[in-house]
């Protein structure tokens, strides 16, 4: 435990005393540090309230000011349980009880804190008073009570003990701890930017995606405006991997088991899948991946040289089991639709098609505003590489292939001790969004194996048949993950070509409704090549008055809001405003459409706002 | 049995004579009349080839021409089995004996043939006799040899025994008979124009899908051609339901049990489910139809009058259970993806909403150049609809407003007994392929109950809560059914919006390599929406010489062929050829570009002929 933990870990000793004065009838679960703080599980009397927060707060502060010292006391296992009853602290008895039955802290392990006893001492625990509080712990602690940081408790949530649904369920008050002012304001700061950023609010206010517990957990319906952002994402993959030299392809999602013996997917990969469904007394899988079917497009002809490489797309979805626990909003959830393709090259070309994966990447990451990102190679233990891989020779001529393409590619990379996939070496790229939280947001492997699994070959030059390489890779990750991180990355205010409503005119009184509905279709008409099928225009024709009408589609964060009224009309105007409050006065409809249709062809927002300025 | 009938079923018996004279040791199964001829299931001392049908062929004129007469004989069913244990017939055997113990023609309703035996006589069975061949059969037949009409053997398949895989495997031996010559002359020419259109070859050939046994029957992958078949359907399909006030919705593929309860899929439509899979202990189904799904995206948000008709549309996968026996190509497949959407409104839109969507087929076929269409109005037994319906009015006013739309509609329709859905009453289009192949392509159904199971209501003017009536709709089908029918009916010479390569450039000699490229480079970069992403235009670098490439390329059923010389070059132009072989000669490079844009975007080919007709 580092010293920051061991301060956060005492302020959670603090609170608890603190809540043990308010409630004095309370049963405590368990309180570690966390990454930014702490959080203490708690069974009140009666549930409390974000409200009670501030109370919990203040008694904390009362009880940090008197600098009460942190105490180590011990007790034989035996008089720890006999306490424990008679104060009624149940699970804590509980949690000694296993300790002293099984000797060990599995209690701990489930619920996240291996600071509650010392495994090393079975037959005496140690404990840790602060004031008239004290609690089972193995410490360490702070010296006194003035000395737990400058903290801030931050929300409840509900927690079963020991994680286990059947059991009881407590309140975990959570809190932030820092050693500075400063720290613990920034840490605010972000918290509150994480919280207005937050992709499940922001997808259900901006309807983009939708949970229904009677469809099933992890599995979103796409509601029309996150439909639209799916959209424009395949077809801004589709515009890039065409100029590339990607051919699509569109394979099915169930698949008899024998495929993924071949794959390898059975069994190593097995616990991510889901169980198999009986067809006419046959096992079939959802698929997890996509690359055994394009596997299959490869060989539904014999290929030569000359065909090379074969470069297969598909937005692909697949189906991967997750705990219930971990999933969350669209960011994990249990199907997901890829960004996927697979490269067939012979060994020379290798390098120089990773490269242009990894410039793809970078294309992209661009274009979306990502400037932080980096790649991340997961290396395994290479002293003990044959433990695991048959053909440790191809396994390193691979990795060769990817550290060279990594470096001659002049992106950011660090190296990790990690689980390589079973065929072959990985990179995966990291992007943060605008507040900084980091999306693994894809995957690239190099596979050796896939040839001799599914004899993928070519006749070379020779005559001769040739195994190839295979290269995994989804720069856009899954439609599910990536628009997660843009609903944080933009807070939901999306660039004029991913915008589901990208601009709303507001006719000023209902005089105007037929002038607003001739400009709206003007727009909608022409066939641009924008992703979807036109420019996403809408007139809002509510009973709502003019400012009302601004305020709503700012709120609904529509880029551009166009007013209308008699001068207008009179003039083939529309008046711009935009979402961020500029007001850029009346501009030709014509102009306004021409740079909306560049704007969307070239998905450059810029273009727009410039020749905006230039003209004003 | 009509006379036609008759004639057909003497002449599998003619061909049962000719057989066993050729081959005095077969055993023969069954050999009922079909809607072209007949078939009989031979067993054969070793298989025979397509080569031996003209020999059985001569045999049987033989016989013909002797004019031998049909005679009846029975037999005891005692005397018959002995007779057929001799003769070692023990096909016949097992049929006869099946009859004596159960009294039952089972085994003759398993191989399509009822015309084995009489159950109305079990203790006495008839044969019927021609020339020296004697075969067990309840006739009746033609009065002598010479009336079997005109015949043609045609080919050659596998049978199970009584359909059972587990059983022997005969050879059925297929032949077509007339009454007329030129009625066999023309189903001849019928039959050679299926073969040629057949979509299964065709399929293959032209690389549009691939069905592979390790994935499993009836799954096809889509190679990149048929990715652009697809492709440019969903997007003929976006735009008309864009302009029709669609909005687009994706939903996942695997569902919680619960939600088929709720929609009645279970228990009514679970045999065209798959077994379900387990995840955490609860059932999850893949999904049969895309409704119940929509249906929550709907209870989404509260919906008012304001709001209505919601109309969502979504190229929705969906998996039905298929027997392995029925699956085709894919014409019939375990899985596909249906151009389907609800549409949500109040009883009064419900006709015309109702007519919209069948005036979207209508345009869709028009397209399409399916001239031949009708729409087929299942309609339940009326007098006992309270038999398998709760509500019988709400069902009948669903029927009125159905019967109302396609009458105002002025599109062909018939009526017929049929299964009408559970949710309420249907309709099906029917069209003709070029060769007059029906395909029943698209159901409309016009859905009182949903609003009920799923609580679909929307806020009136009046203030209170109303049941939605939901039409479910899906004008172009699946992508695989009607991938199949427009294979068929456009031979795989597709019009250019729809064909995987539009143009390819035919450089005379290498030294036009060069300006092929910038050729093609000039006529894929421009942004047109036609749905993909840019002309698919390719150049041929293959070693062959000129005509050849030519050749290969209306093999390939590439609409234009673009060949470019010296003369081409100096010029700015191609030499502009069909693949019906129409040589338009050269013409300037970017007027054609400008044709194929615009014809991309019309998806009218005749833009294009007329203007270079014009310009000859």
């Amino acid at each position: 435990m580092n010293d920051l933990d061991t301060m956060r870990h005492s302020c959670a000793h603090v609170m608890a005393a603190a809540i043990s004065e308010i409630w004095p009838d309370v049963q405590f679960g368990v309180g570690p540090p966390t990454a930014n703080g702490f959080y203490y599980d708690v069974l009140f009397p009666s549930p409390i309230s974000e409200d009670d927060l501030r109370r919990i707060e203040r008694a904390m502060r009362l009880i940090q000011r008197q600098a009460l010292p942190f105490k180590r006391i011990t007790r034989s296992i035996g008089e720890a349980i006999h306490m424990a009853e008679v104060d009624g602290q149940y699970f804590k008895k509980e949690l000694l009880e296993l300790l002293r039955d099984t000797g060990s802290t599995a209690i701990a392990d489930e619920t996240g804190d291996d600071h509650v006893v010392d495994t090393a001492m079975v037959d005496e625990v140690s404990y840790y008073s602060v004031g008239d509080f004290e609690d089972l712990c193995r410490g360490p602690h702070v010296a006194s009570s003035n000395k737990v940081g400058y903290f801030k408790l931050t929300h409840l949530a509900g927690a079963y003990w020991r994680g286990d649904e059947k059991r009881e369920q407590l309140q975990r008050v959570y809190g932030i701890c820092y050693r500075t002012k400063q720290d613990l304001k920034n840490e605010i700061t972000r918290l509150e930017e994480v919280k207005l950023r937050d992709h499940r609010r922001l997808g259900r206010e901006m309807r983009i995606f939708h949970l229904s517990p009677e469809v099933g957990s992890g599995l979103p319906l796409w509601l029309p405006n996150g439909t639209i952002l799916r959209d424009e994402l395949e077809y801004l993959a589709k515009e890039h991997e065409r100029a590339a030299g990607y051919e699509r392809v569109s394979t099915p999602h169930i698949t008899k088991e024998e495929l993924y013996y071949t794959s390898g997917h059975l069994p190593y990969y097995k616990d991510d899948m889901y169980a198999p469904l009986d067809i006419d007394g046959k096992n079939y899988y959802l698929k997890p991946m996509n690359c055994p079917h394009h596997h299959h497009i490869y060989l539904s002809r014999p290929r030569s040289y000359r065909d090379l490489p074969v470069r297969l797309a598909e937005y692909g979805q697949v189906y991967r089991y997750e705990d219930s626990g971990a999933l969350s909003g669209i960011i994990r959830t249990r199907g997901f639709c890829q960004n996927d393709a697979h490269i067939y090259c012979d060994i020379d070309s290798a390098k120089d098609e990773f490269i242009r994966v990894m410039e793809m990447h970078a294309s992209f990451y661009e274009l979306l505003g990502i400037s932080d990102f980096y790649m991340s190679l997961s290396l395994p233990d290479l002293k003990n590489l044959d433990k695991y891989v048959d053909d440790t020779e191809a396994w390193k001529a691979a990795l060769e292939i990817i550290v060279e393409a990594m470096q001659e590619s002049d992106l950011p990379y660090i190296e990790v001790e990690g689980e390589a996939a079973f065929y072959g070496p990985k990179i995966d790229f990291v992007i943060k969004s605008a507040i900084g939280t980091e999306y693994a947001i894809s995957t690239n492997q190099l596979d050796f194996l896939a040839a001799t699994r599914f004899g993928l070959t070519y006749r070379g030059q020779d005559g001769q048949d040739h195994p190839v390489y295979v290269i995994h890779r989804a720069p856009l990750g899954s439609h599910e993950r990536f628009i997660a991180f843009l609903i944080e990355h933009y807070r939901a205010a999306f660039p004029i070509w991913l915008a589901p409503v990208q601009a709303i005119i507001v006719p000023v009184s209902e005089k105007f409704y037929d002038y607003a509905a001739s400009v709206c279709k003007d727009y909608r008409s022409p066939k641009v090549r924008n992703g979807s099928l036109g420019l996403r225009i809408d007139v809002d024709q509510s009973s709502a008055r003019m400012q009302k009408k601004v305020r709503n589609a700012v709120l609904k964060k529509m880029p551009l809001i166009l007013v209308v009224g008699a001068k207008e009309e009179q003039d083939g105007t529309v008046s711009v405003r935009t979402r961020e409050g500029i007001d850029y006065g009346p501009v030709k409809k014509d102009h306004l459409l021409q740079l909306l249709i560049e704007v969307s062809e070239s998905r450059n927002d810029r273009l727009l706002y410039d020749a905006l300025d230039a003209s004003k």
